[in-house]
């Protein structure tokens, strides 16, 4: 039998997998003002141990025992074989997903957000804001705070508030405050609201809106928290692939040749990854892909560059690839994966070669999603459904190619709040979107004068 | 640590439990035109080999290897401590619940639909008709459908169908076709719709409308398929409840003292149970209790007697505790347990003794499930929160008795096709129904001329 791998609670990860130390060079730092950020500088938003794990050097971190303790709840997640997909195509590739649907929010997203609310908490923090778009991150981050019993408070991209209510559900459920953003509740969502009363509301205002009110709270008892893109999200998600690798081998096999994940951010691709990037370094040929939609074509289409994280320009600067920070993508329904840059940890490993990506269009994604549903079962994410467009190429290269290769996908999350994505091309609703060069060039015009991260060797 | 108890896949049951003869004397035959009910009467709309399970006094039942290797997917489901609810509860009850809601349809019923879709393959059947009301059921016989590439068509109940239109994109993702019913493509649809134009429709009438469709195959290719009830659903359903014996001796539980599973047609809750009744039938000291809702109290008001499995009284007779077959139960949130019967198996276990009832209210129920949420991160389906709320009750009696009980209930799904039990309750719309007496009185009425089981010894 074997086609699915399970492990026993002894057997999750006691250690996260840093990969910045197997990085060529130095990873260019976020940038304040001209100057590289200090950890003081990040202590108004986010708890120290955060700080520190963002610039540690260190290739394994220890889990906290309290972490280890709630992501038992739901891991080790499955490893399992997706023969009815290997039938159907006929491929000779054995093709193995990582299920981090499982979790009680269908996504990976809680493995960071219970780290993130516990180190929180042990330094005193008892409300935690943050933004969301979709509401996976949202929710993940209200399940995490319900459990430690912390206040919790989302703000929610008005578009999204209103179109997507099963996700601000969940976060009521959970007990936290969902407001939608442009808000009244701080200075900058007032302003907008000034400006345009009925604003859709973007990623960007949400972040400026949910660090406004942790700053103000002047006994800091408030910090903010983020859900993608810095180095320890990363990190909290490499238990994925970590877990992962040591299952294949439990399944018997002896290699891996291809690893495959969607991006948008960066944090599930991380996840699976990282842990096959070292082994990459080491001298293992493995084929490391990251998928991205041709509508936000960020690996695929931007330069590496000093960027910030959010629209209106208040973070600090990060060095990676970016379609620009004004950028605003189309409303497709993989709504994790619109995001203008990428994590700067996988941006560098984009940079150095080890990681290559690929852009698919919104119908063969859900072409790719509608075959997994009816061979494995399985209704993904739109997010996901990137992933498995890519997984059907390369195990039809195999079949070309004669070759039994390996291939394993993190399969990110579960579609079951996202159902409109599925009957919008049941219906022949859904519209495919490529970025144009004019929009582009346009976009990358306000970036023109931020200065270009050194890779020093 | 050992919070949780995962099996690998080689130690998921290779048998089915059949609790028929451990039970004292005969159960009550099905029941046609006064006759006990022959093998050949069934084959027109059942495969021969389940016809054989529904009347097998063996008491195990290989389950085929092709059943095996898909219950896989997701089998063997994890056994979960709920250690924040026994904290919050301030319980020194030890509180396992076997998850259920793992499954790609987040609920138990693909246990069953995937044997059943696997006979009716294997006898040449090429399409399967079924009923479904919230969908649970249809989904999961799409999902089963799906994975051998057979056709399946669900007749929906009408107000389900307008109301609740996320499962039905499930089973068109799956490549099911789900109508309305009543439906113009039966004579009976036709014949109720030439009656009532509106007609919301109802199980009884969905069941007919599957039934005809089926029977009208003159070529037997065409199969019904019923997702509860019947004795060889609650067989199949035993994988929970032997898996979760194996898992609570994996974690040092060497005695259960209670057993809880909510109840409709029964399938859940005689997967849980049915392993432990025949523990207590052989000595051991087991509460093991049935949770329905006060709207729909068929075990604990319904007299035992010979009634109708639909509606439209076009089943057999079975011998069951009944509210009546014409009984309409109000519109409560969990649609699974609106049923006037209750498996004519689980029903005998509570006629002899062994298996014990009980009623809640939704707002209970509600309370239950927002705390289960709350500590423990799992948004239980309406249907679950019934076995939550005995757990809680459970729990506390374990604390006023200071008694280190070991508590199991069967988390049957998962919430999130379900947001408006959350959401009505939150916003303080939903309403607690009673039966009153004499509209069960009323109801009784029409079966009052039923012949009587007669329980063999």
């Amino acid at each position: 039998m074997g086609i699915k791998s399970v492990l026993k609670d002894d057997e999750i990860p006691r250690q996260w997998f840093n990969i910045t130390s197997d990085l060529k060079g130095v990873l260019p730092p976020l940038s304040l003002n001209g100057e590289p950020v200090k950890p003081d500088d990040l202590e108004v938003i986010f708890p120290k141990v955060l700080i520190e794990q963002e610039m540690s050097p260190d290739r394994w971190i220890d889990i906290p025992t309290d972490v280890v303790e709630t992501l038992l709840k739901w891991r080790p997640t499955p490893l399992c074989r997706a023969e009815g997909l290997e039938k159907f195509l006929k491929s000779p590739a054995r093709i193995y997903f990582k299920n981090e649907s499982v979790s009680p929010t269908g996504s990976h997203k809680p493995n960071t957000a219970v780290a993130q609310a516990y180190y929180n908490k042990k330094e005193g923090v008892e409300k935690i804001t943050t933004e969301t778009g979709a509401g996976q991150w949202g929710s993940a981050l209200a399940f995490a705070c319900s459990l430690l019993d912390m206040e919790c408070k989302v703000y929610m991209v008005r578009i999204s508030f209103d179109q997507k209510p099963l996700r601000k559900t969940l976060m009521n459920i959970w007990g936290a405050t969902c407001v939608a953003s442009p808000s009244p509740e701080t200075s900058f969502g007032r302003k907008m609201l000034d400006e345009n009363p009925n604003s859709p509301g973007s990623l960007g205002i949400a972040v400026s809106e949910a660090i406004e009110e942790a700053v103000s709270d002047k006994s800091l008892r408030t910090k903010y928290s983020l859900g993608s893109v810095l180095n320890f999200v990363m990190l909290h998600q490499t238990v994925i692939g970590l877990e992962a690798r040591k299952q294949l081998r439990s399944l018997g096999e002896k290699r891996v040749d291809a690893v495959i994940g969607c991006i948008g951010g960066g944090s599930n691709f991380a996840g699976i990854a990282f842990p096959f990037v070292g082994d990459k370094i080491e001298g293992q040929d493995i084929s490391i892909i990251a998928c991205e939609p041709e509508s936000c074509p960020t690996l695929t289409r931007g330069p590496f560059v000093y960027d910030f994280g959010d629209s209106a320009g208040m973070t600090p600067l990060l060095a990676m690839y970016s379609l620009g920070h004004r950028f605003i993508p189309p409303a497709i329904h993989a709504g994790g994966l619109r995001y203008h840059g990428a994590s700067p940890l996988v941006s560098k490993t984009v940079n150095e070669g080890l990681v290559h990506a690929r852009s698919f269009r919104q119908s063969e994604c859900f072409r790719a999603a509608e075959i997994f549903a009816k061979t494995e079962g399985i209704i993904v994410a739109p997010e996901t459904s990137h992933a498995i467009a890519c997984v059907i190429d390369e195990a039809l290269k195999a079949k070309e190619e004669g070759k039994e290769k390996v291939i394993l996908f993190c399969l990110s999350g579960h579609g079951l709040l996202d159902l409109k994505f599925y009957e919008s091309h049941m219906s022949g609703e859904s519209i495919d979107f490529k970025l144009d060069e004019k929009t582009l060039k346009k976009s990358l015009g306000s970036i023109k004068d931020h200065p270009k991260p050194i890779i020093a060797c």
